[in-house]
């Protein structure tokens, strides 16, 4: 009793998770495929010799009786369009960040999707799934540290080609925005962005590092080091310093060396290597889970509430000033 | 076109491993069992919700039409029976250790193997698909430390409840035996074991700690302390010292704490928990290795050179001297 | 040809003082002390066996022909009038810090050396004797991992029991602003100070943590993480982040244990004991300095930043604000 | 009252105690120097501006009524002659490792000590003054890993230059011999030397990395990894395996990176780094000990079991049996 699966969009990352759901994971299997490119979305059929159809339109794909859940993993632009569409079709649909490009495409799916008196959305924020953050978060619910105090993070990645404007907060940094606020169990009150010296070894137009700074209701001070061009590897670290001790993030296992008058392990470059098993593991709850009828991952409200929080931190870039995080209550439907 | 198992032994080790192939790998499914008690035998069925044949008998499984293939958990003494009843009817069969509990017995399997032409047998030596031990294998291979010299190795465990007298190297060093030659792409040549001062927080029946001292024919020496009630944890060490430096085995992935004047890490209590990552690799390799018609892991062969070592370091226990290790050559159908 | 040195103040920190002169260090004898408490001075002739008068007057010690030069390590608010006189005097003079306890004493002291016309004054900054921050300091003047960008450090004590008001910026973190401007040969600009969540475990008129942020004139971005009431351990942290690489200042050597589930180190308690090294190193770069007729340490200048800075931070403490940090331009005379 | 000291031998060590005691150490002056090379010491003299006389022959120095106690840094096949002149004499003598060439030649010094009826020889094996063994001494003593059963230590150099024939265990792990004795508090009973395979980065003449094995009266099994070209650094290691926890002697300190893929820290290179604050503290030690009448350090019983021991290893090594180490029961004069 396989979840037949329907992907829409078929570039990168869409074809890694094909793959995953395909090779590695069990109870689920990709019988529809959609992408602008339609050759792309064949092509992904062909290397991955499965049993899919390839349909032209996402929302005809959404429709269709074979389909029993979706993945977006299109373009971000288009994704609030399809997950509306998934929500009124009554299917659970899992989408990769963002929700919405836009806080107010973000809060018209939470909107719809109480109106459809379900939880069908889950968002792809797979950090919550990562060992590593889940060690923390135990250490910090068995109260190992005592109340925490300070967060003090960083995000720093060898390069990043692609990156325009305040793509930074907007794109990277919102899986920082989700996953403390998880570990925390708390939610953000403001945020203060502050422009270092900027490197020099990256587009001039950009500023890269940003130091971004969140306050949460219970006081917690958080410092997230968005550093996207750092040359020398893609390291995520968080640290929390409680009342009575300090965690760190666990860092991806390596062999030691000693060699060449130094003592050296491996940072990981690739990030994609950094959280693979978090993937895995994400996309098999969001399987079992949906089979189940249920959604117990990141939801629309959590989407929102990244949304907001960037937007807010996007502010705060250009203001120089502590912007207020304004949220509504978390719904009921929703806690 | 999922791989149809079998599996021989529902016991503790026999149902975890229905438990992975059932919740967590994909292309096959369990559909029979067997078990000397055949109540426990039904409740692997009923407790993982599997769609399986509960037989009676061992050998009729492994001759059952509805079987592709055979996991062998039984007790230890009945292995020998069940492979080469797996080889007799054609059929892929992945054997725990022991492969034979004597040398001869191993051997007499590896002969039926060749007689049969093909390689059908797979020893449960999941180390090989231990991330930690890949890595130091790349790093040898890589020739990042040099041509390897000595390698110090422990294993440690908090306790050895049910071991009696030569199990720490007949029951647990084999691990060892089997992955350091792997590691090393090399054979042994002779053993010795040096009985320390014995710990007094075991049986006293016991020695414990053994440190194996093995020799291999390009003359690394490598020295394996086996310490099975060692209280603080299950820790598994390797250091390879090579021409140009040193290589360490990663350790599990654990939060660091800074609390009570310390600075600390887990380390991991439950044997199973450190290589739970390689069992899974283990058997979603042997599921596809064996749906493409191959074998590719730890072989019958592999398994009477683990015998045979054992059989030397014994004998070394008690006479004191430097046994040799005596193999024919690897035949060219193994190699 | 020994140094003739005389110590104003016998209490705790006068007192390790002439213990490590007299017992550890070479070029240099106790021949004088003075103390407001006449008997406690007394008693640290006898109880270190040294041989020197015991003055009544600070200002007679430093004056006397038999004193060469002087160490200041009495009660705060003593120290400017005591170094104005050994400026007047014409002798070198150590003074624990603060050089003054107003940031106009610092400045009057500057200016009587400047009239002097030779420098004099040496502050007791003693963490730009510590080899960590040597070692650290090496990293960025050799480039190994470019332009420094931001800095995270953390001051944490385990217990501050006679703090009170701002002395956790006044007291402790004017270590941390004079040692990090000399790593980075920089001057600040301006100051910010979050209050986080309070912890528990302190008086509750208290506020601790202290996030202290200070930005340099070449932009980089400096965060203080002061908890001085961390019941953990007293804790040195200090992070680097450049162009190419990241830098962390070295922790204190330990015996590494493996023993009750976990593998831990040993995090130092008293203060004293993390930076005995260094003050060893201070002083007997201060007597070999003396003798040689120079002065090369924390001079009165930086004695004179370091207050400017201080009152910044409280000022921005209460304020909420980023304060400018407005410095003259640093006279030749200190260049 | 300074401890007038004479130096015989006046090469590299000698020159590093010489500047040791003269620029670093308090209460010790050096008053007399003598070496083969009579310019050699008067070059001494004049490098380090001493107010020293320059003595043709090293017995002559040591009976000068201007020497207190004799430092013998001196040839190795000299020291004998010159240690038993200063016992003859009735001065103390500190002697640079080996005692003597011979166990022949130290047993006579023992012998000539014990007749002489004091104290006076102190050898000069500096690791018992290092603070990372003194650590791991404390742990053992302190019970905090239960009995201790096996050691796993290693001494590797970056490369040897003029090591021939067996020089790796009588030059090199001497200190190897006498540290771990100390550690322990325990006697040696029998030594093995397995031949590794060989490195291809040395003399084809050399055997190594040499592998040394020890047992203790207790019972504990000690192997030492000599490999003196092992090329990456100088590193010196020691663990303890105990009944209930393992303890790793702590490593220098140095700055951690992140950069370049790797997170390393730097390992050292040149062996006098590694030791120069354990010689600190031995010649410090050995000046107050001595101003008092008093020794208190490695002695010439010391210096007698090491030679002892090398020379067992030795035969061993040729042997390549297990062979005993026969010592008399420790007299009352050196217990």
């Amino acid at each position: 009793m396989s979840l037949r699966v329907g992907v829409i969009g078929t570039g990168a990352i869409g074809r890694v998770h094909i793959e995953r759901i395909t090779n590695r994971l069990t109870g689920a299997a990709i019988v529809a495929v959609n992408d602008v490119s339609r050759s792309l979305a064949e092509k992904a059929v062909q290397d991955f010799g499965i049993n899919a159809e390839v349909f032209t339109s996402g929302v005809d794909l959404i429709r269709s009786d074979s389909v029993d859940a979706v993945i977006v993993a299109s373009w971000g632009p288009t994704h609030e369009e399809f997950v509306l569409a998934a929500i009124a079709a009554g299917k659970p649909v899992f989408c990769e960040k963002p929700l919405a490009v836009t806080a107010g495409g973000c809060k018209a799916i939470v909107e719809a999707e109480m109106a459809a008196g379900r939880k069908l959305v889950q968002v792809g924020f797979m950090r919550r799934y990562d060992l590593a953050y889940r060690q923390l978060k135990d250490v910090i619910v068995n109260n190992r540290i005592g109340a925490p105090l300070t967060l003090n993070c960083a995000h720093r990645a060898p390069a990043a080609p692609g990156f325009a404007g305040d793509m930074a907060i907007t794109d990277s940094c919102v899986h920082e925005f989700d996953v403390l606020r998880w570990l925390l169990a708390d939610d953000y009150v403001s945020a203060q962005v502050i422009l270092p010296r900027k490197t020099s070894l990256c587009d001039e137009q950009l500023q890269d590092p940003h130091v971004i700074q969140l306050r949460t209701r219970s006081g917690v001070h958080i410092s997230i080091e968005s550093f996207v061009n750092a040359q020398y590897g893609y390291d995520i670290r968080c640290q929390v310093t409680g009342e009575t001790g300090i965690a760190h993030l666990a860092q991806p296992i390596s062999v030691t060396l000693q060699t060449a008058a130094t003592e050296q392990s491996a940072i990981i470059v690739d990030w994609q290597e950094r959280f693979v098993d978090a993937f895995d593991r994400e996309f098999q709850c969001w399987i079992n889970d949906t089979l189940k009828g249920e959604m117990n991952g990141p939801s629309a409200w959590d989407g929102y509430v990244v949304a907001v929080t960037a937007d807010a931190c996007v502010k705060a870039k250009y203001s120089g000033l502590i912007e207020a995080i304004s949220l509504p209550e978390t719904p009921a439907f929703y806690a």
